[in-house]
């Protein structure tokens, strides 16, 4: 072994890596070292920094459960999360742009019918939630899968509030008509806070920032030969749109909450006259090859 | 906010934290950011390898409790521990080599005589542990704190072995003489595996590094207007001195156990002629200013 000192400090852990079977585990703990090193060498972290440090991780192990995952909110908080999905869903210019899964798909959705409501509690404003899937390389893809989740009109998912709301409340997957076209019936999203009680609250308020989210309705779109699409559609006008606590947003996946007075297209929808419309059509990219 | 994409990720996570009103915490937060996003960059981290870093994270948290603490083991063994302390004791070529201070001085070390032994179970091969403690600004220091501990002959620390081992085996607190020697009896230290029975454990698995650190006697030693110095004492011979599982080797820190026969030095050491002996002098820098 080289002796280890400040300048060559990488390079010595890289070393006890060279008998690593996986070759992928190798260079991704050889990066992480060389990553993590540079970071210490450039802060010149003190001990009691580095203390401190063990302490955080240690209590955010400690705040994960079975039904929290602090770590998962350490990296939505610090970008880490939006990043691997950029990385890992880099969609053509024409498809949809795509956003994180969030912590709260933990359920399947029931299969429902177009025009059904997924709102069994009726917490928030009603409205109409439409659109049409499409391929990047043109066309409408009728038969396509649209699976739909959301917060309700407090802010809060099913999975959060066991016991109170209806189990399965605010999710649905619907599947696209011979147009690929898809609507159902839901309620208006409300904004809400990251749980905010724990180590990455802490963070969150040593650093001034808020622990909120806006609105948004998830959708997670997929078709036969296209790949699978993972996104939000954001409110207009709600909180937090430009401070996003987990970074979320994309200024293309914003849509206005409209007052529609059209007597034939409520009766479409099967809903009283007027009605309120959020409108999100996703366009697909085909897989490779 | 400007809108999150794969190019700019580093840079819309740090404008975040532009408010914190702690200007340190600001820019430690502001670099881990940026070595953050660069590793997940550079590795093109997926999906699935982001969700075994926070299943081995949150393992790690779980098997940290009063008396465990997998973080400091994780650190250690990704070299983290040793950086830390290279960049805050950047000692002068004529002071002793620093290194780590290690898990297990977690309880103070008993004043003792000169000459007194530390090992209270006889665990191990008895030997005389000596050396001067000088500046190095010239000049041996009378009067210099020596603060000493180790494994036994078995290769573990008291604090391993409550019940087992008499309390504070293998500790003790010298002060040099008017030449600024010290001397105590001991047994020689024993090479052993850090705790390796969780996700350290079995990222050293995985990555086909072994768990031990080579035979070595911790050191602290301080004196009046002199910086305090935490080091080790190596073993000459000892297994693993080249690939100490913590990095903490340095080849300056190595010392052999010699074969003394002198009968006035073992009377001196108030010992039986011929002795083991394993002599390290300790060199200090002025404090700065």
């Amino acid at each position: 072994m080289t002796s280890f000192s400040e300048a060559n400090s990488a390079h010595v852990v890289a070393e006890s890596f060279a008998d690593t079977p996986d070759g992928r585990l190798k260079r991704v703990l050889t990066s992480l070292v060389e990553h993590l090193h540079d970071f210490v060498k450039d802060v010149e972290l003190t001990e009691a920094e580095w203390q401190r440090a063990i302490d955080f991780l240690t209590a955010t192990g400690h705040a994960c459960d079975d039904t929290r995952q602090e770590f998962v909110l350490l990296s939505d908080v610090l970008g880490v999360s939006m990043l691997v999905d950029a990385i890992n869903h880099r969609t053509s210019s024409a498809a949809t742009d795509t956003t994180v899964l969030g912590p709260y798909h933990m359920v399947d959705s029931p299969p429902r019918e177009l025009g059904a409501t997924i709102s069994l509690d009726g917490n928030g404003e009603p409205c109409v939630f439409a659109g049409q899937v499409r391929s990047s390389a043109g066309g409408p893809l009728p038969g396509a899968q649209v699976d739909v989740w959301q917060a309700n009109g407090a802010g809060y998912y099913d999975v959060q509030q066991p016991g109170v709301q209806p189990d399965r409340n605010l999710r649905g997957l619907f599947t696209t008509d011979e147009l690929g076209r898809f609507w159902l019936r839901t309620v208006v999203p409300r904004y809400y806070p990251i749980p905010d009680d724990g180590p990455v609250g802490g963070l969150l308020a040593a650093t001034r920032r808020h622990p909120n989210r806006p609105a948004h309705i998830h959708v997670i779109a997929g078709a036969d030969g296209h790949a699978p699409l993972t996104t939000h559609v954001f409110v207009e006008g709600s909180p937090y749109l430009d401070s996003d606590t987990v970074f979320g947003v994309k200024e293309s996946l914003i849509r206005p909450v409209t007052e529609v007075d059209d007597p034939d297209r409520a009766a479409r929808y099967g809903v009283a006259n007027p009605f309120r419309l959020i409108e999100f059509d996703v366009v697909l990219d085909r897989r490779d090859g």
